[in-house]
């Protein structure tokens, strides 16, 4: 990407929640072209399978980023300028197998399920790291009473591990979904979806090129069939919902008046020297935000007309691609959270009595109410066990 | 409900897509009453297991649904009510045992829970309908030639039985995201989510309580853990597009300048008496458009604060009421239009007649072309046979 | 509605928040029913103006809305329904001037116009009774100081009276908004917008019937161009935010552990009897949660294709109606909030004692941060008045 | 920016609909923190009006953005960044006058509100264009008679010009609601709203700022009231649906067996080489298609609590920025294609013959159903004019 991107480019000053993520990378313009570029070198592999394809010598200079999106307005995506600029240097004769028998779509869209393949093995890593220390702190809190709200009002005794056993709980939910909707199916149909160009061996060819690029094989060629991406959007949002709900708890327990924890991010104030701002959980709750009717979006595009929509597809890239980037973003800013968070067990405790005293109860009491969470607490954390 | 409810009542006057289907009943308000006394009723049922429980003879009279609503208003949610009217006529001795350990959350939540388990076998069985007819007209179908079109021009040869193959795929997909979203989860975790009152016995409890209710047992409570909701709003939204997507395929296929398909529904005019509207089509793809942003409402309120935050949690009924009808009224409509919906042959000939006139080419390509789509169409097939 | 409609009707049982207000009344499907007969009567009356019109006495008997609703289904609207009824009784030269040179766009979008209508004027009323009694409260407390929070940290002394002063600039926005949104316009266009049974009279009938229906004239008719609806929905949000911001505060200054205020709905709860829950402002919050992405759902509607889209406009109708019922409702309980909200002035001030401890800083210091709040408030205040 | 930003950046690959644009360049990254360089520049003169502010040599280096977006994190939004660059070389009593009174909220929104007032002007611009054109062709084919469609039909005679003319009615709309959200307010309430380091002075500061910047001076600070901001991403909604619908309605008579429109844009197809895809349309339509679950989803910002709240306000700038973008990128592809669109007449002669003869009706009654279509192409004509 060359300096003269500085005028156009969104490098994050709008979304800190991503900056310097790995996220960021895995699903940066340069992942996509990258993965593009994986896409038409291994679908060369497989058409070997076939039958002889020559000796391709690809220039091994990187493809300008800007150039292929510029070059993509005419088509009206990335896919010629990238093939065009592989074909560069071969013969005419070499040149045709480069992206033989496919279409735009299944560039894009294998792309994208590339990239977010490598971005879910790196949220699935995340949130491992999450769970297993919500794990140990749901254990080790299983029995340090504090109060429970509901409604905003103080409610009734719970007990800290309980609480993380819950954060817990939808972090493996999150991992079960983003397990589910792996692995991700490859695009191989062709102009109309019916992979013309491989006769009879269509099925072969899309297996061979997913079992290369670590993709599934769909029954049939998905153009317009977006249940991969509906399922993969909604792993996103449960992953962005498990950290954004812890995020929203210590936001809630990190509140001045209410004193229990502290997420660790300490942000300075522009304005306010005497501040420490819980930024992370700020930023996480934000991520979670957005997600939501990024989901929407994304959805939409599912009921689309003809063998290529106009539009319903297109409209779909870019929401897909800021949804890879925020849950990403959201489960490494938690994995930091859950690390660096700490707890301030007398302010619950001070908290407690005062619901208690509210309600003429005492400690006893309070106990004899918490006395069997456990009996959730072990059920999740077998089931985090399970999920190893 | 009394006929003073006609001057406020939504009874289907803006959405003919669900007025008179199963769905509409099924998810009625009268419908979650029902279930809301269900879920009180085996309550009492699953405290038995814990010990002795009165015998409770309820009044056999249907609660008056709007009186429920009404008395709602104070409380937030119609659980106060409903418990009310369920312990009129009860000694205080047995009033003691409705709703005993359970909270407002509880019930509302499995209420929803049973009525989405209901819907969804009703979806069920209108997809398994469609997806049969589906089945066999692929197969009937597959060496149909005709003109596949992708951003809105002719493209290149298919076949009628390919892009039906291809709206099997998405309704069995959406079968299995219903399959897999079930059983449904009960909510049974009392005021704030410990499930307190019934000490160790709690996940026995809930355990009998499901069991009894054909729902699960959750792994603990999941008042704020959202996770049930959401993959079950986005199994609707794969409903609703895997029928939205056979719509919006008819409507252009019966566009008059295309001509190769009728809907079957001949929707009469106000204003133009030569006119037969796919009207059907066009309500199911109004429902289609609707349920994607009700799911991006539905999947804000997964992060919420607290035990039980401050509006999340009831913003979600309406919206999540709405996607169970919509979604069991697209199924119901494109039952209908399946077997219903006919293809003019002649008109697909004449098209693609005219493809291959501009290309230059003559019909032993197109069947080249087409040749080995039915690898395709049977591996759909197959897997249509596999979910049987 | 007969009392079959007892299993499939909405009455609120999952919508607290509307029921019982006069919003749900004004938005019912018999209100819509009701709109659509006064638009047919007017439009003959319209017609007298171009020439003779028989005397046309129709039956008084209410329509049957159910039987509306479900006649709908073939058309795909209520217009055949309801201009069959209509017709009933009446000789075929007579029946031929109801619905004359109209379509059923022009009767349910000018239906939905009126219903809106209705809706805004009443949302216009308790609107200005918020703004009044936040004005006066803006005035009283401008100099009591309290804490002001950002991050959901104490941040910097402020003033009751300046944060209500927020609250009121919010409310008089959405006044605003709601202003300029009216005259909303009446639909005449004929089948394909062109009206052309009128000939040249076309904008002269439209400007009768718009007069005539305290409505507007437009341009041109706007079967497709959906700005009218895009700007009145927007109008909707501003109101929810503007009361859910009221209700948002009120629930963080209610907070058992914050003391500030209670929003006087006392909600009781259905585990916790020592709970009095701010359930009217967590209505409020499910309202204003609701509405934005049912604005994201109206506002697809805007770019469909043709003279009438195959289902973008009639996935308008119910997103509009639930948008105008939550705003409408939104506005009613707020304006019972304001008049019954109470404020503990002992806890801000000993909220605000422990913000000066932290910063060390002393009681002429607060009064010197806030000492010239009344600046804005006073401008704040002069708006409100210019806005009678 | 350094080249480092290749891995991270976005640069455009996956929004082939605003690359190369201009509205990519008004509202980039670079565009964002220059805005926000003006604004502290601006705040420095305007506080000379307050009292002597010593002469500040600002390093005339641009700000390094990438740099800006990392430092950005910790604090949570890129004030802090930014304005620590703007103070070095500065000396300490220098320094302190650069930011004086303002917070980071402020210094953000008013940022994004220059960028949106300089992307406004650019697509009042390009929609006057646009409306220019329209006006034109409205005029010359008033009397162009062609089929109107609804639901898919072929419905009734209508003209060219009458169409146009609707589009023409958009554009004006979009143009109307775009002059109506400017001037977009300043903002300046420093840490929690109340502008205290100004004194009485706040309003003053504020509005010489105002004028300085060619912003508006808000009744008071604005930080959690965002009406702004609802106002703007509806203008920018209007105008997506102003020109998506331009873009559906030829992607419509485009259709290969329609026939009867070519936008120009001739997008050439990676694997089918006698395709020309009406590119541009689809990219618009997909713009359109993106911006309503946005406008849902900053719409969700405006009922926050407290003074600044903790992720609602985080969660809305990439969302804007994102709207801006696309919503100007539309209304510069829309120029383009109403300057090179043509329009194939003897196709719609054709098609309306069709039309005739399937309801035996003859040129003659034709030329009566559209005779007075002029009518109303006037009226819009000289809305036009008056909008000039």
């Amino acid at each position: 990407m060359s300096s003269s991107t500085d005028g156009v480019a969104d490098v994050g000053v709008l979304s800190p929640v991503w900056v310097g993520t790995r996220s960021e990378q895995l699903t940066s313009d340069r992942a996509v072209v990258s993965a593009m570029e994986a896409f038409e070198l291994w679908l060369t592999e497989a058409l070997r399978e076939l039958g002889p394809v020559p000796d391709l010598r690809f220039d091994p200079a990187q493809k300008d980023v800007r150039s292929v999106a510029v070059d993509a307005v005419g088509p009206g995506n990335p896919t010629l300028p990238l093939v065009a600029a592989m074909r560069r240097g071969l013969s005419d004769d070499e040149a045709r197998y480069v992206h033989l028998g496919a279409t735009s779509q299944d560039l894009v869209d294998s792309a994208l399920m590339l990239v977010a393949t490598a971005l879910l093995a790196h949220v699935e890593e995340q949130l491992a790291a999450v769970a297993d220390r919500l794990a140990a702190l749901a254990d080790e809190h299983r029995a340090t009473r504090c109060v429970a709200r509901t409604l905003t009002q103080q409610a009734m005794p719970t007990t800290l591990g309980f609480r993380v056993a819950g954060w817990l709980a939808g972090v493996d939910d999150a991992r079960e979904l983003v397990r589910a909707s792996r692995p991700l199916p490859v695009s191989l149909g062709g102009p109309v979806g019916t992979a013309a160009a491989y006769g009879a061996a269509g099925p072969a060819v899309a297996a061979s090129l997913a079992r290369m690029l670590d993709l599934s094989a769909p029954v049939m060629p998905w153009h317009t069939r977006r249940t991969p991406v509906l399922t993969l959007a909604t792993a996103l949002v449960a992953t962005g919902d498990a950290c954004g709900r812890i995020a929203a708890d210590l936001l809630l327990m990190g509140q001045t008046e209410v004193g229990e924890a502290d997420d660790g991010s300490a942000g300075a104030s522009s304005a306010m020297a005497h501040k420490a701002n819980p930024t992370r959980s700020v930023l996480v709750a934000s991520a979670a935000r957005q997600l939501a009717p990024l989901l929407g979006s994304v959805a939409s595009s599912g009921a689309g007309a003809s063998e290529r929509p106009a539009g319903d597809w297109h409209a779909e890239w870019q929401p897909l691609r800021t949804m890879l980037r925020l849950a990403g973003a959201a489960s490494e800013r938690t994995r930091d959270t859950v690390a660096e968070m700490t707890f301030d067990l007398d302010a619950m405790a001070a908290n407690l009595d005062r619901l208690l005293g509210r309600l003429g109860r005492d400690d006893a009491w309070a106990a004899g109410q918490t006395e069997h969470v456990g009996v959730w607490v072990d059920r999740v954390l077998a089931r985090h066990e399970a999920l190893r």
